[in-house]
């Protein structure tokens, strides 16, 4: 059901500043990419299976920002690879969690997304994500 | 350097009922453990190459008990895989980040580990471990 820990997502409010520090630590960037539909500009760093993706808002009516304004930089979610992302979906809202999305939406890096609210979670916002068969 | 993302750690208030959310959310538990250095239950979820920590603290002395009270529940920390753990602060110190652990203290599962002061790393709380060559 749960692949992998797809990403973990940072929230930062300086994006180069960032960057530096990770960088700093010991990661490797392999690129950046502005997401207009989440409002936010990323930089992947890979480790293992996994990547870090540090995440600025572009906008103020990003939800970033407003998780910068409430609780200041840090982690912001944790994203799981999973198969037959729509399926889940429904099975977790017929066992009563709160679903950000309820349908999949486009990512980063053409996936499937859906966010699950955090309330019934821990206080720990999960993201779900599927890669999109095109059919090659 | 950086090999995997070893485990994310989770501060809840009761690992019963959390243990129970991430079960109905489809991850299956490995095991629990108490960890007496640092003053936590854990349960062990894993994921891919990695883990999910629930951490629930056991005694009011407990960095974790410290993060419930100030930020209430949620993740925690991240942990990364390493070689050469006793290296790589030397070489993080050098650099001017904020060590909690300036030397390798021992962690769960036979691992050494050290934090890194979230203050350096964007209010992300850093442990860094690595698995103890124990000579077989």
């Amino acid at each position: 059901m749960f692949k992998k820990i797809d990403h973990i997502g940072i929230a930062v409010s300086n994006l180069e500043q960032a960057v530096k520090t990770f960088e700093l630590l010991g990661f490797q960037i392999a690129g950046t990419e502005e997401v207009p539909e989440q409002k936010v500009k990323v930089a992947f760093f890979p480790v293992g299976e996994s990547n870090l993706e540090l995440l600025m808002p572009t906008d103020e009516k990003s939800a970033v920002t407003r998780f910068l304004m409430n609780h200041g930089e840090g982690i912001h979610h944790i994203a799981f690879l999973v198969e037959n992302l729509e399926g889940m979906l429904a099975a977790l809202k017929e066992k009563g969690f709160n679903l950000i999305d309820e349908k999949p939406r486009p990512g980063a890096h053409g996936k499937k997304i859906a966010f699950i609210h955090p309330k019934s979670t821990n206080s720990v916002l999960i993201e779900l994500c599927e890669v999109v068969d095109d059919g090659e």
